[in-house]
């Protein structure tokens, strides 16, 4: 086989990255990144509507000409790597981030009419405009078609595809009206890059289809007319202008176009993978298996599984989706997700403390000197809602366990374990629905950084904590797609065995802990399921602040022992 | 009447304030602060232990002469006085402190035998080594003498007499057999003024036997021989060695002893007041009678009423002490309390925000731009445990209804609310058993400085909330008692009237507010009654986060209607 190179292309919140990968290896062969030029760090914003977050994309399109043309310019210098090796290119995106279209494919947000109409960009995953058109998906799909919500844990959401158009044909009518379709940036990408000009031609992903557009091959593609026309007639008329199929990552989107190909000194020969979720193709980055939970841990963290897709998987109450092929073809990808990790500990540290990022740090040292119940506290992490098992933004945070000597660093401590808590129930939930978990491999920033938060993972979830091998396994999952969409490889299987490595790093559940931190998920579980309105939810909160306080004394009193 | 003077002499927590008043309309003439020498601030404390809090009885001494000394200096100056014009001394000090003494009344601490123990200083009120103590206490009183706890709503507490002498026992059984006696410091310093040297001699305050040292009339003084036997034989021998009777404040305790005659330059004639704790004189220099509610509000929270001794009293139900002339002759002194108020927001200013006074200033000045219910916060006021109503030190603070955007001003204010809850939570109790309360009076550092807090309170409580006429309330309502003990007055009512006055500032409850604060005060009550374990708790936990967030909603959507 000839010596090939393929390009990740990760769009994320904020900016977007390339990667040139040797798919030889899996090294990276050249990267760039490039920050969106436009709004607050690349976001629109509303300083009256909190809920509001939308993106320009005409920022995608200099995004994406600068960071591949980045990345191939540091490329230059790698042992064997030419432009016309370039074989393949993978993209994943954020999402559900949808945008409306006209008939050639152009963004409305390009039309000079739309371009400064909020409605008319892209609606940014985390805009949660569209909560009262939410609640209103689930309630109908409960009264009239409950099959819609068995794969994705009962509950539509405001961040996802319908919720978001049917608040702009609410707030937006002649947006609306002037789209000949919406596409989700993930499938805008690829169509971009090969030259598709009719809706009709736009090859979408199954992984945003199925897990924010209510996708099923089960039910003929997406929900009915009739379902939709009892949602708005008009979202009714606009189902013929989307899609009837979607599809797997294991068949291209297209090969370049010659306007992108020459704009990046690329073949035309070049292949484009179908489009998918940073999330799903992180997973396969990190290298996703039966059996492995992939844990992509940032501002909020998305878990991945997957289990044979012949096999019977039952409804797994909470959990958002479950997709034939979101994430490997031939295999259910399930995922899960937690609201707020990272933000939440932003939030103590910035939004709080008043610090930067070297309270981060020094909290974490401070943090890291404590034992396991030292602190007495106990937090549910929901500042930001729950978004899995629960499936319920409208929770709030909660501490419980504080004196009048409780530091900042012990609140902090105490809500990484409020995370880690969230995780517990996320996993305990998939290995009690028949979805093994034997192996957690962890990505994301503070996989990377922070080596207390991954003990603490390791000892409350009981499970070795693995890193991922790369810093960039989005990038690195759609460099691996593109390596199979391009041929390079037979398949997944051995893409990944090629290109995807574990990480040096493995955090080990330490026994001591591990006691301790079952007693207080205990109490997290009490009050999970008590504030979380668990149906039969058993919990002795008239004992919970003594349970902490003793628990606090013996863990202080064993260090005394212990030092002594 | 000739024109004349009298002293109020305040011992607090870090150092001894002297008062020199007119007598013909309560006016300060002089004034002097004498820090504790020793200790840390006037505190020992021990590393190891952050329970022990104790204070050496030399710094009494030399604080009273010099703080008496300073005060008459700058009284000179003072139209009409003389020192010969100074006709009584009134004391009031922090309790329960005892102290062990030998047989001539001098303390053990004051022996170089016993200088540098630690068991053998005065046991400073917050001293909590005896906790054990004090739960066999309440255990051994619940099973064999349940008329013991009735007055003291059900709970013995470790702060107390007993509990610190028993501890005394325990760890350091050759200081409580040195003592002759023990005697709490607001009887000590009167012994001390008055040259008693004859343990038996002490006159007694019914102040301090009857709220914490289980004193009653109604079984015959302290708890009997068979009780104290049941703790330890030890202490029912102790039992002798104390006192058979204690005073209410009508009485003298004496006349000056010749050698402090000299040493503060008085007539030998000045009459002596039986000593109080600060709270109950305070509450007569705030102006106490019958329907009025005095808070002295600190760094914890102490509210006194009364109620006339001739009524039928029920028991109230963690209500810490009911006892017949406690703060007025011929009246039920009625004692509660919480356990951190001041301390509360000092420590998330200073513990958890690492800022000092300023950042107090900056704190209130935003959270006085919030609206009630804006923030969706609800915390329990319970990080040094719960005083009244639930009596129990082994609570813990707690703060649910957090998002990613709360922020440090909105918790300040939440826990300045959460304050004021547990305030309503007492009044609601007294009230509910039938103490009437109309007229609430604060004193205090923070009644005094913190408008805020003063309209959260008038707001919360539905009461006026008024505020004293002196900032020094404890050292005037010992001048006061001063003044009834020499004469100068048939009686209290006469002398309150001529020397306290109300302050300038009363705080007015705001409708809007109240509603608001109403349902608040609901969510407090549930979280307060579940997680305090009270019998028969109704609460909707389930529904607690979301019911924050609505009222939010609703809160901000009237602002947004007011502000159009």
């Amino acid at each position: 086989m000839r010596h090939a190179f393929t390009l990740g292309l990760d769009f994320g919140t904020t900016s977007v990255r390339a990667i040139v990968v040797d798919t030889r290896d899996g090294r990276i062969a050249g990267t760039h990144v490039c920050p969106y030029p436009s709004g607050d760090q690349g976001v629109w914003l509303d300083p009256h509507d909190v809920h509001l977050a939308r993106q320009h994309p005409g920022d995608y399109l200099v995004g994406l000409e600068v960071a591949v043309c980045g990345a191939l310019d540091e490329a230059a210098g790698w042992p064997g790597f030419a432009r016309e090796r370039v074989v393949g290119i993978g993209v994943d995106t954020t999402g559900s981030t949808p945008l409306p279209i006209d008939a050639s494919c152009r963004p409305l947000a390009l039309d000079p009419r739309w371009q400064a109409h909020p409605a008319a960009q892209a609606w940014l995953w985390k805009d949660h405009t569209g909560a009262a058109q939410a609640a209103a998906i689930t309630a109908t799909a409960a009264a009239h078609a409950p099959h819609l919500l068995a794969p994705i844990g009962g509950t539509y959401s405001s961040e996802w595809f319908w919720s978001k158009i049917w608040r702009c044909l609410e707030v937006a009518p002649d947006v609306f009206e002037a789209a000949a379709s919406w596409v989700e940036l993930a499938d805008y990408i690829p169509a971009v890059l090969t030259g598709v000009r009719d809706t009709r031609a736009i090859v979408r992903g199954v992984c945003a289809a199925g897990h924010k557009a209510l996708y099923s091959p089960a039910w003929g593609g997406l929900p009915d007319h009739a379902f939709l026309a009892r949602l708005d007639p008009r979202l009714a008329a606009l189902r013929p202008r989307l899609f009837d199929v979607a599809h797997p990552p294991d068949r291209p989107a297209g090969t370049l176009c010659a306007a992108w190909a020459g704009r990046l000194g690329l073949s035309a020969e070049t292949v484009v993978a179908v489009g998918a979720f940073d999330a799903h193709y992180g997973a396969i980055g990190a290298g996703i298996r039966v059996g492995t939970l992939v844990k992509i841990i940032g501002t909020s963290t998305c878990d991945c599984a997957i289990a044979p897709a012949g096999d019977h998987v039952p409804d797994i109450p909470g959990i958002c989706g479950i997709v034939d092929g979101s994430i490997l073809p031939g295999f259910l990808g399930i995922e899960a997700g937690q609201s707020a990790v990272g933000d939440l500990l932003k939030w103590w540290v910035e939004g709080v403390c008043e610090g930067d990022a070297s309270l981060h740090d020094h909290l974490t040292r401070e943090a890291a000197a404590l034992a396991p119940g030292q602190s007495g506290l106990v937090a549910l992490d929901w500042n930001n809602g729950n978004r899995t098992i629960l499936v319920d933004p409208r929770l709030a945070g909660l501490l419980v366990g504080q004196t009048l000597h409780t530091s900042r660093a012990e609140i902090y401590r105490a809500l990484i374990e409020a995370t880690a808590f969230g995780a517990r129930a996320i996993v305990e939930r998939l290995v009690e629905r028949g979805i093994p978990i034997d192996r957690v491999v962890c990505c994301g920033g503070i996989a990377e950084k922070n080596d207390l938060f991954m003990q603490i993972y390791a000892d409350v979830l009981g499970h070795p904590m693995l890193t991922a091998g790369s810093p960039q396994t989005p990038a690195l999952g759609s460099a691996v797609s593109a390596a199979v969409a391009a041929g390079v490889f037979p398949g997944f299987d051995e893409a990944q065995a090629a290109m995807v490595h574990d990480g040096s790093r493995t955090f080990t559940p330490r026994d001591g802990a591990r006691a301790v931190y079952d007693e207080l998920y205990g109490v997290y579980r009490e009050m999970h399921d008590v504030f979380g309105a668990v149906a039969g939810a058993r919990a002795a909160l008239p004992t919970v602040m003594k349970r902490l306080l003793d628990l606090r004394e013996r863990v202080v009193a064993a260090q005394r022992g212990g030092a002594a």
